[in-house]
């Protein structure tokens, strides 16, 4: 190893190590930080963000980047890791970025509420001010390339537009005619009554568990929205409870825990490394998803969790694990992404590809983006958008630039259906080990055929590998049509 | 203003913030830090402490302030800071500062297991190393004057051992007089049973609101060993429950809301700058010691606590206010000086000071430091430290390099002290306002006279302001005479 390799690879783990430590002030802000002290936490999230850019833009990092010679797989990896986001960083001009952080860290704000009075006139100037500073971003980024596909490698190194659009292009008929199907079939029964939250949170902490989350290097907590946070020996996730539906605190646990025990398994050789965290938003969807819906929601775990259920919360009026089991896979009529079903969530993502890359191309105005919405919304989903809140104001990604972040959700969809594909042929018997709440041999082969290698491989590489084909859309298409037909008989 | 200020000070204010920002990290450490994070949480620190460390050397602040004009008392106060900050950062040659920071990281780890021994010779070579690092690094500080007066710079600017030894060289004779006379005489009622832990913490939750800890910016949580961490809006506390012992919580909380009030109450227009954090150990340790014992400890105030934990916890077998006053008061032969009283806790600290002025002079050797210390804990106590750990293992600081710092505790008695006289004076019915809970008069005279100040002024200027007479140690002496006097009847 070169002299340059090691003192790069100094400078870096000693970066990695402040964005562990930006990692934790979110999970702090969300989790325990008094209510006054926001004013004061931007400022100093402003500092160590101010800190991690000039370490990003280091000139040094040029230098040892150019004198550095790299000695096999993890080496090289290492560097391409740095020099991405070393040249990312080297071609956005300083202007640009200190204004997109500007707009952006506002215009949350405003997105709040226009959401919150129904208006998207009220948030249609802010997003174009946005929109306008991405698509600058973007074609600084591309060199002369697409736009597009250059804001995609901040979340899917290696993803194009074009290939995505191959994959979500088959996916969406099919989705459509299964979720015509199916919502045309009796529905199921939903819960009723109320469910103890501290007995959810009790119970959510032991799925955690026996998905394999490492309790002593992280911790469960509840949050307004569920998500995972940090890499390597702390990895903390939240959740929350509503106590009409106990399903909502037990499955965003499962999922944080499927992006959590990613982040726990990977080599603790790379720890503080660049290979040393999830290597793609894509790839970190495949897990969550999996461990969430291919196994958790999974007839052979279902029968085992209605037992847990039926202990911790006594008779809940679904004494059939069948009927159980279509209770939680239910197929309903409903605006929101982030509340969809199997069936209709990718219909979801689709539709926000589809039209930001309209609007990052030019091709869609921001006047024109609610109509647009709304139309292709009834077009797929078969029911009308009532109000904004419920259409193109329902998330928060646009107001602060994340073009390009949607696709990375179905991305990890179809990945999670591969993967589920081969790790049904590695474990022959995994049905059985399911259904009496053991993941074990599921999550292991996870572990050690994807998750371990961390930032080693291209997103599309390891889901390969892991694989043993090239993945596509076909494995999840396969899945979800026979497990609704099977539970809607469609 | 020169443009050379205002870019020192938006420097300064950058670093301010990381500051903060590590000061949470080491709350969460002792909160809510999963075990296992450890190793990977001492790597971000020592991130986080390089880039703080290379800030305060950074060249470009020695020009800032070779240029800068100082505009008023504020400015003033502002360049003294940083250029203080400045300077100590510049005399110490970076070799020994990273000598201390990796002698004094392991240090503290054979401290722990020597004391868990009861072996001082398994501690006395690190202690040694520390003690040599330090002197060395106390002689670079000085330029030619005393080292021990130049290590006590970090913790009281503009104290002198001199001036310390003047005050506690009158202090100590008449406490070992006093502390002689009280263990002479027959001992109050001690609490007996148990007390219910979450009751505890409510009941000390809602004592911190009275002594005017604002909780929309702090939170109260359990650590092992109680603190209080942060500045401006965003300062949290921690305290311990014991089921036997709940004035441990009380009491802890109390002292701890002391160190946050003095932070919460400082000019919201210092916030995230030099003057936006208490001005010294000893000022600091002056307002955790007021309102824990000459305010939370006064006959007043425990006649409405006694009423309070009588409603909390029921009969707890002290009816009478008097006894429950003598018992909060309770003087006992102990070794330890965390858990010492008013009597006896100033006697811990001036043998701990007399005795690390001799190891810096290098008077002492530290292969006779445990005889020193018995010989002299005899003379003060008068009784025998039974094994290390009572005596010369107790305490972290000298581990990790803290001389100088122990002087600031009775300093701040000191303080107090004579704080206390001077509100005794301001607010003549103050024992009719603690006797119903209410603290508002005596810790909205400390915050105008002296909290809201920050660093504006010196330590000893700003206690002299708010008092209006030079401090001296005769307050604090008449006012415990007076008051082991009257419950002992000695």
């Amino acid at each position: 190893m070169s002299t340059a390799y090691d003192d790069l690879m100094a400078f870096t783990r000693e970066t990695e190590a402040l964005s562990q430590i930006a990692g934790r002030l979110g999970w702090d802000q969300e989790t325990t930080m008094p209510r006054g002290a926001a004013a004061q936490r931007g400022e100093e999230m402003g500092a160590m963000e101010s800190v991690l850019h000039a370490r990003r833009m280091d000139p040094r990092v040029g230098e040892w980047l150019e004198a550095a010679h790299a000695d096999g797989d993890e080496a090289t990896a290492h560097l391409r890791h740095i020099r991405r986001a070393f040249e990312r960083a080297s071609k956005v001009p300083g202007d640009l970025a200190a204004e997109l952080a500007r707009t952006t860290s506002v215009a949350q704000g405003v997105w709040a509420e226009a959401r919150a009075k129904d208006d998207f006139a009220a948030f249609a100037p802010t997003l174009e001010r946005v929109l306008d500073l991405r698509r600058q971003e973007g074609a600084a980024l591309a060199d002369g390339g697409d736009p597009y596909d250059a804001l995609l490698q901040d979340y899917e190194p290696g993803a194009t537009a074009a290939e995505l659009d191959a994959m979500f292009g088959a996916l969406r008929p099919r989705l459509v005619d299964l979720r015509d199907r199916v919502l045309g079939a009796p529905e199921p029964a939903v819960l009723s009554g109320t469910f103890d939250e501290s007995a959810q949170m009790k119970l959510s902490r032991q799925i955690a568990k026996v998905f394999g989350y490492d309790m002593s290097r992280g911790r469960v907590d509840k949050a307004v929205h569920p998500f995972s946070s940090g890499s390597g020996n702390d990895v903390r996730i939240t959740t929350r409870t509503n106590p009409i539906d106990p399903f909502n605190c037990i499955y965003s646990t499962i999922h944080e825990v499927g992006h959590a025990a990613y982040e726990q398994n990977i080599d603790q050789a790379y720890l503080l490394t660049p290979l040393g965290r999830g290597v793609s938003m894509g790839v970190h969807e495949s897990q969550s998803r999996i461990y969430e819906n291919q196994l958790g929601r999974s007839r052979a775990f279902t029968g085992w969790l209605h037992g847990q259920m039926t202990e911790a919360f006594g008779d809940f009026g679904i004494a059939d694990p069948d009927a159980f089991y279509a209770t939680v896979n239910r197929v309903h009529r409903g605006f929101i992404r982030t509340e969809s079903d199997e069936v209709q969530y990718n219909l979801h993502v689709l539709l926000r590809f589809d039209l930001e890359r309209q609007l990052i191309a030019g091709s869609l105005d921001v006047a024109d983006l609610e109509e647009a919405w709304n139309t292709r919304f009834e077009a797929d989903f078969g029911y009308t958008v009532d109000k904004p809140s419920n259409g193109v104001l329902q998330d928060v990604h646009w107001s602060v630039g994340l073009f390009g972040y949607f696709a990375t959700y179905s991305l990890g969809n179809v990945y999670a259906g591969c993967l589920f594909e081969a790790l049904r042929k590695a474990v022959p018997d995994l049905d059985a080990q399911l259904a009496t709440g053991d993941t074990s041999a599921a999550t292991g082969w996870l572990r050690d055929n994807l998750q371990r290698h961390g930032g080693l491989y291209e997103p599309r590489e390891v889901i390969e590998r892991a694989c043993g084909f090239a993945p596509s859309e076909a494995p999840l298409l396969s899945y979800l049509e026979a497990k609704f037909g099977a539970i809607y008989g469609v």
